[in-house]
């Protein structure tokens, strides 16, 4: 195939998948046209893990959450005995899942809070500059889908502003979103623990405690959606059936050009495949609905000529 | 005096509280200078009843309140016998004042809860285009101060992002806001109920629970600023003791150029004058913080030229 596409979107094969995507845009766009959206309207929200960059074999939060309690280990010489943390020392994922989301939460719990905002930043920030994928040995930050990338530069280009409503922390993803992916943390939606105010010598500080603040998941989403952005999306973009209710609040029952767009993982070769059998990402209601609803499902295999920008 | 000045800030007087502002701006904007801050960290948090409009003699969002209670009362016959609903319908507000914040919550409860997002934003929306300040004889919407709305203005065409950080109703504010001031919704903090998604007939809602979500006051308000923004402003605009940890959050023990500024209500003739002796926006710590953290403090009657466009 020549190489000589200089359109947008160029890590999309040509076909009827990325046709839906820019015919979308251009009747948005179409000024005078009967689908024109004003471009403060034109608000588009994407998932993070599994629709924006890798989530297997596991979330990256949570690769994030296991070596932070390798780092801390040495300070609580207890957890060897203790459960869940011995099951983490020992690398025992399997007895760690045993534990359910109640032995997640207590590592959540340690990784995550107990330090203020301004310090949890700094060591995400440099966990993400050494930290490597076991698979392809490299920043999580590169594990990033290109033909993605391209995607959520088209809509800016073209007027959308860009959000990201991810299940995952919040805090977790601001200190990064905006060199990756071109979205400032303003625009970053996610799930949060309980901060305190507190003056410490004279400098204010936001202290992060050990407490459930917002699950920015399923129907989560349209409820993050509606506090941080105020507004419906007219697109949005998902991989799983954590994203349902977010495709169903930015296209159904509204007026208006609208669009929804689910990436299937098809490509175990280039990335991972999976979706009804898989716990991460699992894709079982939404992946019926796309049909029902008209949604648009990316094959990767069949609709991305990259997934990464190393490929 | 000649009304000659083309400059910014129009309606503001000269003198030493609109040249800290203009020497702020012309500092964080001089490129290669000492205290240049890129754009897209020049946030700027505004709060909003006292800082950018009217909050005398009650908050408008109150008024509301008791507009509202009024209309719904005919479907609540036992309204008549039962407070602090009674203490409304018989326009008696020291009766209301004395059930305190329990009394208000009952009030917004049934005022701002059981209907869904859109039903509520219709409600808002109607009742602003037709609801009359008592003493101005206009609507609320234009009792925004004029030098507030060439500040807002002046700032963003100086690259930064403007915010409404309010200890206000994030839904009663959105609907105008953007029309009125300039700030999409996305862009306003506030206090929040709980919201209940669902699916009705094919479309999605969100329905309000009469159930606190979020204070968007005092020290909720860095916290509000933390959640919805996800960085530290470089300036912020006040005009009470609910603002005074905003004004701290954004300018105290940061490096760089900082700007904190507080309305100082001094003019009974053209608005209201108050502060320490008032309930509604009380300046008592935030005034003496403001010399101590060398905040601007605007004297109303002597800083601003006019103080409504219609002045």
């Amino acid at each position: 195939m020549a190489q000589t596409q200089t359109g947008p979107l160029p890590s999309w094969n040509e076909g009827p998948t990325k046709a839906s995507i820019v015919d979308f845009v251009a009747r948005v766009t179409e000024s005078g046209g009967p689908y024109f959206v004003p471009p403060d309207q034109r608000i588009a929200t994407f998932d993070n893990d599994g629709t924006l960059w890798v989530e297997q074999p596991m979330y990256v939060q949570l690769a994030f959450v296991l070596d932070r309690v390798k780092v801390l280990a040495p300070m609580h010489p207890e957890w060897k005995d203790k459960q869940p943390f011995a099951a983490v020392l020992n690398g025992d994922l399997k007895a760690l899942a045993a534990f359910g989301e109640k032995g997640v939460a207590e590592l959540v719990a340690v990784t995550h809070a107990g330090m203020t905002t301004a310090e949890f930043e700094k060591i995400v920030t440099e966990w993400l500059a050494t930290a490597r994928d076991g698979r392809f040995k490299r920043p999580y930050t590169e594990l990033v889908y290109q033909p993605m990338l391209e995607l959520l530069a088209y809509l800016r280009a073209n007027g959308f502003k860009t959000f990201i409503v991810s299940g995952g922390g919040i805090e977790f993803m601001r200190p990064w979103t905006e060199t990756i992916y071109g979205v400032p943390p303003e625009q970053v939606v996610g799930s949060s623990i309980k901060t305190r105010y507190e003056m410490r010598d004279s400098t204010p500080v936001l202290f992060r405690l050990p407490e459930v603040d917002f699950i920015d998941d399923k129907a989560g989403k349209p409820i993050g959606i509606n506090s941080h952005i105020g507004r419906r999306p007219i697109a949005a973009f998902g991989n799983s059936d954590g994203d349902l209710e977010m495709l169903q609040w930015a296209t159904l029952g509204a007026s208006g050009a609208r669009f929804g767009l689910i990436v299937h993982h098809t490509d175990a070769e280039r990335e991972y495949a999976y979706d009804r059998q898989s716990h991460f990402g699992k894709l079982d209601v939404a992946l019926d609905a796309a049909a029902l609803n008209r949604w648009t499902v990316v094959d990767m295999r069949k609709d991305w000529k990259r997934i990464f920008s190393f490929d």
